[in-house]
């Protein structure tokens, strides 16, 4: 019998934020390669596998991308149904249009399953839509890793026409910020950094893009992931973030069973 | 005991593609209110629910947004436990924003349960990565329903730089195509148009920008939601696409159990 991957989208971080169809792949997976920044809660789906951890965590090496590829491709070579579990999409900066390439060119079966992308969850779960009808109906998202990544594509942008999501930008936030003002949006657009979306030690911290440089967070919530959003809408979030119920598992329970 | 509003994402379409949180919160509604171009296998994971649709479905007048916000009042002040199901993700063009700000204004309590979005997962299972190391490192995402809506921003954008989905627009292709040639975008670049993304009957056409105005569909795509996908990206679906096997329920389910 010859194996299979599944390229699965794990989303923000919440088990529950996992697909149907994630969770049924993880279920009868052999292997699972995760990204290490993934919760462990998540691997405790998938109860027959041997789960190995690849690809980067924060400020350390990461494992070469060509040595996941070999991983997988030969696992799937010796019959196994392997999972590649990822964070957020596998297709928005997960490198999983290479994985599937790869799978492709050695001749793997594959598939590959959306997950909850932190894009767009991760304003959500803060309380921010990214898009709102009379405030923004438009959205653009950028690797905010390297400013000669995001540069280009952020001074185009006609100031206050979109709403600016940044993934990866906790480090180079001021910058996000000065490329904005300089393209002549207003010091005073509205801005947030949501860290850790959907885990329990979730943090936002909302004000401007001329603030946006020197915001400081809680060391509870030291080393998690952070998403940049600037525009009008995350004005919202002062309404939407208190009014709503808390998403963690433990109060969505609460709300729904 | 008073009630509750889930404000859920349903996905594309493919009940799988819910999440595990979605299914909860359905399993325990007393009422869905859903909108009508949901795939009604969805609502059967709602058994002990009264269902409703409301909202648009192409080419038929909708329900005002006010009476869905009377709605969802109405039910969850009389105590019962409410889900309102929308297609996507319900901050991504899905007015969930307004339907957040109105339970909010009501003192109704809520939750919202973000969705696989259209705007990232209709390329995805049609082969293509919003964004690809090399290719395209960020994506936009517009409203193509009305020129004066998507003009503005798709004018603004450095030509080739990022991956343009518009969804909802199906009817206006020819001009989305015509605002980024005369932004200076080559003929050439690679689009696509998606339909029907996760259903049974979806269908891809790949092409150029100079030849998207006149794509033409087969009879079956009839009636589908149309997401158009402009950008270098689109030319990996010509390996992804034919090499992944296709992620529908009857097919997912012969290679995850």
């Amino acid at each position: 019998m010859s194996g299979f991957v599944s390229l699965v989208g794990a989303g923000p971080g919440d088990p529950d934020l996992l697909t149907v169809k994630a969770t049924r792949a993880l279920a009868a997976a052999d292997l699972v390669f995760y990204d290490a920044l993934l919760s462990t809660d998540m691997l405790e789906l998938a109860p027959h596998a041997q789960k190995f951890s690849v690809g980067k965590r924060c400020g350390k090496p990461a494992i070469r991308q060509e040595t996941i590829h070999a991983l997988l491709i030969r696992a799937a070579k010796r019959g196994k149904r392997v999972v590649r579990l990822k964070g957020g999409d596998p297709f928005v900066f997960g490198r999983g249009g290479e994985e599937a390439l790869a799978l492709a060119a050695a001749g793997v079966a594959f598939e590959v399953i959306p997950g909850i992308s932190n894009s767009i969850a991760a304003p959500e779960l803060a309380g921010i839509p990214v898009t709102h009808r009379g405030v923004s109906s438009a959205f653009v998202v950028v690797s905010a890793h390297e400013e000669a990544t995001f540069r280009p594509v952020l001074q185009g942008l006609t100031p206050g026409s979109v709403t600016v999501v940044a993934l990866m930008g906790l480090g180079t936030r001021a910058r996000v910020a000065s490329v904005l003002v300089e393209g002549g949006w207003p010091e005073s657009t509205p801005a947030a950094v949501v860290l850790g979306a959907g885990s329990a030690n979730a943090h936002t911290w909302r004000g401007t893009l001329s603030s946006l440089g020197d915001a400081a967070f809680p060391d509870s919530a030291a080393g998690l992931p952070g998403t940049l959003v600037a525009g009008n809408v995350v004005s919202l979030a002062a309404v939407i973030a208190p009014a709503r119920r808390d998403s963690r598992p433990a109060v969505s329970a609460q709300g729904a069973s």
